[in-house]
């Protein structure tokens, strides 16, 4: 079993807010992250698979296609968009970094079974400080 | 002389357009860079000084009160911001990094030398792939 | 269950040495990190919580509060400290990075637990190739 | 049980291909990564040993021993060299990432050992988007 | 007048030896980097021109235009090749980094003023110990 | 005229005082930098050299001969060591990074010409924050 990480990037706008909470409430909970003018991120994307070592190609997964993956289903919808309002699969979710990983998640697991392997972790960078992973449970 | 950099971090939305010109060419000119709906960016910004060294404290600018004022005047104006709605410095102005860094410069030209330095750079870092740099001509 | 990491930085005296080994066994076994009168290092703190994510919020945890947290019971006691002499929970200890780590450790656990999370990684990284990490147990 | 990490680079050329698979073939599994004439990457090669803290040294294992162990049995031997062709422990073998973790996890399990110590991750960062990982099972 | 990078990057193969030189000689100027079977590298290549800033657009030059400039006359010919023997304008000359940043020049210099700029360095960083800048004379 | 930058590191235990001023001054100028039982740093060094490229190697310098200068003259005295006791070209100075460049660029001055190479910058990376440069005037 290896484990082979991807790593994709999407700048993207958001913020944290919750419509049934005040502004009040909202900057208390969320401080700056809960400005309504959005702010944004250059996110970092790493996408780790595990599987058996292909004995023809010395692959876990080919990077060209994983690459491809990711790209089609998560990049081309995140990057340079509003992730609260532009994302179809994050759509009426707090986008805090820990509901996004699990989106993303649920997005990449079946599509990475038919490359052969099997998703193990996704990880993502929000700044140089904080960063965020699920490993599927 | 000696020259002194200091690095700060803000975290912000923007979008490049014209509103006089049609969302078409809007998205030709400016590409992904346009969406009505913002991106962000995590930008690192490098404000260079330069001058004489201090013979008593060996400092050119103590770093506390160069990080101060570029908190102060910088900073605290475009982190978790929209930079084109909610920065005083950059009303009205196309937000591309080259118009951001001449804006900066200008916020700090003047605050620098009562520091007892000059301004030499400021440099902006918008992704790992891009930067600009300006130094005041 | 997601993790969360948040890091923060340190930047510290320290050496590693016995008082009951000669200067020689001390050299002979610490090499240059037992110079008698110190060295130093820009540490960088990794530390990583586990927990569900508050449906309510979208966090595990508050960043804001865990960051405060490592900040007032970690990063003041060690930042522009010498490890050896002035740090509470590490006294009588060779300041290795291992002996940090787990002693990081110690003075988190529970604190972690109050914020409704678990502590699940500390990693402390010396130098750009040398790192340790630790999951209590 | 603590883990402590060493990294270690290597610059080395090297190429994907089956001789048993045409040029095209080779071109449209491997790409360009298949090229007759060879490329190259900055390899950075981070080892991951566990064990217990001696309470003598404070170490699991002496860096300086870890350091030199990796050095004499893997960089010596792939660092500006041909993987595919200079390297006895990688002979007849794609020389994927895949492929390289676990000829130097076989490499080193024993020899870590001998430190008493056990040999917990290699990994292996060909670029940086792309990294693999083995734990030896 | 502003300053704008951008940074591309290339995985190659290359050595430096002089044919006319024995392999004794060769290996004592240019130490491991003269192996016959060739090394490598990730290069990571900044291309910075300078301009004024055009009042339309807030941009000395489009990113998107200088990116297509330097992948297809520089990267397309280095990226997954042999620097030595597959490039055109390095033919027969040695592949030192101060070589290639210069021949890199003399490809780009005048392609950049087509985008109404000014070439003003090429910077090439072959390791994160090694880098080479080139401003033209 | 090629620039060619060689990195080179050191980890050093320093402190910022002046013994003719209270313990209460030198914490006003001086901050957490003044604590008497110093903090240390992992510094990064990175010195330009600039010259002709030699036709007959490729090379302005041969950063072997380069990197062993710096790691004779500078990074032995300096690394893990106490800088204000025990490294003898900054005996009696304020050990800040301005301090520190323009000794450093005394020491190799000379050094570089030797080397057929003159010496361009020296730069000193003490946190990720901040940094200074000396060109020699």
């Amino acid at each position: 079993m290896v484990y082979v990480t991807r790593r994709e990037k999407f700048c993207s706008a958001h913020r944290l807010f919750r419509e049934d909470w005040s502004e009040e409430k909202n900057k208390e909970v969320f401080g700056l992250c809960s400005n309504p003018k959005w702010h944004g991120h250059n996110y970092q994307l790493f996408v780790t698979v595990k599987g058996k070592v292909n004995q023809e190609t010395g692959f876990v997964v080919n990077l060209k296609d994983l690459s491809r993956l990711i790209r089609k289903k998560i990049i081309f919808k995140l990057d340079h968009k509003n992730i609260n309002e532009e994302v179809d699969f994050l759509s009426n979710k707090i986008t805090s970094t820990e509901n996004i990983v699990m989106a993303i998640w649920n997005e990449l697991e079946q599509e990475v079974k038919l490359l052969d392997a099997d998703l193990h972790c996704i990880k993502l960078v929000e700044t140089e400080n904080n960063s965020v992973e699920y490993y599927g449970e």
